[in-house]
């Protein structure tokens, strides 16, 4: 399952949020993540989430796509997210 | 085609790149949009964008699914981008 994840999170818990995620996906933008993950790990994920968020005001959108082949990638600029990161 | 976009540019740079964007696709998020974008449309879209962001450390991640069926979303937390925007 290849997941995506898109997140708008209050400044004070970004770090944390950030830390967990990196568990499981790789960062590839500001408040972007991207990987394989099982339908397991992706819930494991969502609950260690749910301790750190503030379900009120911060948000994750989450997409799934079964097949990796299924999504094509682009970058316009700077590829980043392999050797940077900026928290 | 469906477009899930990705961003992290620089504050000055970010209010026009959130207008180019906001032309083709809806907001989702503080640095994200989604939208269904014919090629075309989204080649209109590459070089609007590349006119105002500074492709040296500017980023954008463009993933295409052809098929929006193939796509599965979630949100975790707070549904945002319908009715708000934060620029």
């Amino acid at each position: 399952m290849h997941v995506i994840i898109a997140y708008d999170i209050g400044v004070e818990r970004l770090h944390r949020v950030y830390l967990v995620m990196k568990q499981y996906l790789n960062w590839i933008q500001n408040s972007a993540f991207e990987g394989d993950l099982s339908l397991g790990q992706l819930e494991e994920l969502r609950i260690k989430v749910a301790k750190v968020i503030d379900e009120e005001t911060d948000s994750i959108v989450v997409f799934l796509v079964s097949n990796p082949e299924w999504i094509d990638r682009k970058v316009w600029g700077r590829e980043r997210g392999l050797t940077e990161s900026i928290i």
